[in-house]
């Protein structure tokens, strides 16, 4: 149900999902004013099977008010899982209370205190891995050493590099609270720890993974899309501002396209809620169909790599080597 | 002295301001290593006095480490201010030593705790004001209210809209602490508070001011100015990763160039820190000439229209209306 573009994009999505694996089940979760809008072609297939009876809830509830809503499309999809009716979630719905319905329903790897929403950031040498994008407005330093564990089992680099997010490289820079992270991140043997990163060097793919507390990841998350969002809009502006213009732009369509492609948020969309017992994908608010198959993509990725058994294990006995490579190495090129 | 590129592109940007500014004197404070690099025409210029025995300073000293620098550069042009020789004082050093700087040498306006880094950003509506950009990584709310009623003085809106940023629109959103800051701007009848804003939703131009703490706008600048010019960058190589898109990039040229200057960050160079007895402009650290002088740009505009005494007489006189139109609403367009 989630996602702006309300459920015809995940149902367009799943259509999309369900030609590109042939051996994907799914288990479409929505309420009955959105059985109209169901394709025939999902109605149908032997892949997919309904659940039409959810509750609708509004998004403006806090996240916690979940937990009263059980019968809600959000809750029942995370408690498939739970359930072991599915190998994962992928949902558009409202963060916190996603976070809250995986961590109820379930529950926490040992040793990790908090889920934290991660995702693959484009850069100019490949991907950096970046967390926490939104799950946690506050973390300890101890939080942030598990979130850069986490996303370390998760890169396919062989001693991934690990920065965390400040507005300056100098060891002086931000507030106590940064400081004391970056001095725990130095303590931890497994974490290959390089000290700051600001903002304007996310991009650069200088480092594996990037850790931050989930207000700060948003913040830059959200800031880098809506400047791409301005910058392509006035790219546009500019090539139909005049005659010449136009032609010209016509011209430059498939260098634009190229273009555009390489950092279509679109295609990095599904960003996994990594420390929980189970595979949760939370897809982009404003994803229409082909994002949300992205997303899926994720999902689907995670759950054949097994990563959160191997996660489990490599924080049961965390002197292992990284015990499995990023599952989504050959998904995004 | 400050900025990445030395004191070349600020010899440079002297020399374009004090053409563009018949009735602009200049002081300029350097260290004698610099005195090669200066330009004939600055050093024989009515217009200029140069002060070339400043001592230089590790970029890496703890910003209070300015305190035992007095014979630096950065210490002595904020003095020339204080000293009533000069009447805005721009630089492109260290951040935290030039607050220090200004609040030691300057003072802090009645009624203001502490100084605020303000900019324009380009919106797709017009500009927004957004601070602060980094002198603060802890704020308090009754400060980010100082800091909304100082920008509200120097937007040109008649009511100006304020907003805060956080990582959602619904009031359970963000920490507590951010929730205490909405309820003490919604408290103030001076302040329009429009409620919160997303890091996505910055240069959408709907509110005339921006608030946040240090830490999170510092964020959110430099995440939008590399995204920016990571796209750029891409947009580049996209024209020339083939015969063809040489070609169209070619033709296109003029378009792209309009483009780019619409967004420029050289353009918007040149941040004020609002709440000192003073006028003190803070240069972006990787600014070239070009932006140098609009750095210089928004110094003598801010001069000329009195904005700080306009600003003690605001927050003596809380009651009164704004004193002053933004004195930059004519410099850039």
């Amino acid at each position: 149900m989630g996602g702006d573009l309300g459920p015809r994009a995940v149902f367009r999505a799943c259509e999309i999902s369900l030609a590109q694996h042939p051996q994907l089940f799914f288990t479409i979760f929505f309420t009955p004013d959105a059985l109209p809008l169901l394709p025939d072609q999902l109605r149908s297939h032997v892949r997919v099977q309904l659940v039409s009876d959810c509750a609708s809830i509004d998004s403006d509830l806090k996240p916690t008010d979940i937990l009263r809503h059980k019968s809600a499309s959000l809750w029942r999809a995370v408690e498939s899982v739970s359930l072991g009716q599915a190998d994962a979630c992928v949902s558009g719905g409202n963060t916190g209370a996603l976070m809250v319905a995986g961590k109820r329903l379930l529950g926490m790897l040992p040793g990790i205190e908090r889920p934290a929403i991660c995702q693959r950031w484009p850069t100019r040498k490949g991907h950096t891995l970046v967390l926490d994008l939104g799950a946690n407005v506050d973390v300890s330093p101890a939080q942030l050493c598990q979130f850069a564990r986490m996303a370390s089992v998760l890169s396919p680099a062989e001693a991934p590099s690990v920065a965390l997010l400040n507005i300056g490289l100098e060891s002086n820079k931000g507030g106590e609270s940064i400081r004391a992270a970056a001095a725990a991140l130095s303590a931890e043997p497994q974490i290959h720890f390089q000290g700051f990163i600001e903002a304007n060097q996310l991009l650069d793919g200088n480092v594996d993974v990037v850790v931050t507390d989930g207000f700060t990841g948003n913040i830059a998350l959200k800031a880098s899309e809506g400047a791409a969002l301005f910058l392509i809009e006035q790219l546009k502006a500019a090539f139909s501002g005049s005659w010449y213009g136009k032609l010209v732009g016509q011209l430059a369509k498939p260098v634009l396209l190229k273009w555009r492609t390489r950092f279509d948020p679109a295609r990095y969309n599904g960003a996994s809620f990594l420390g929980l017992s189970g595979q949760l994908i939370k897809s982009h608010g404003g994803a229409d169909a082909a994002a949300f198959a992205n997303a899926l993509s994720v999902a689907i990725a995670q759950a054949e790599s097994g990563f959160s058994t191997a996660l489990a294990q490599h924080f049961s006995n965390p002197d292992s080597p990284n015990p499995v490579a990023d599952p989504l190495a050959d998904q995004i090129k």
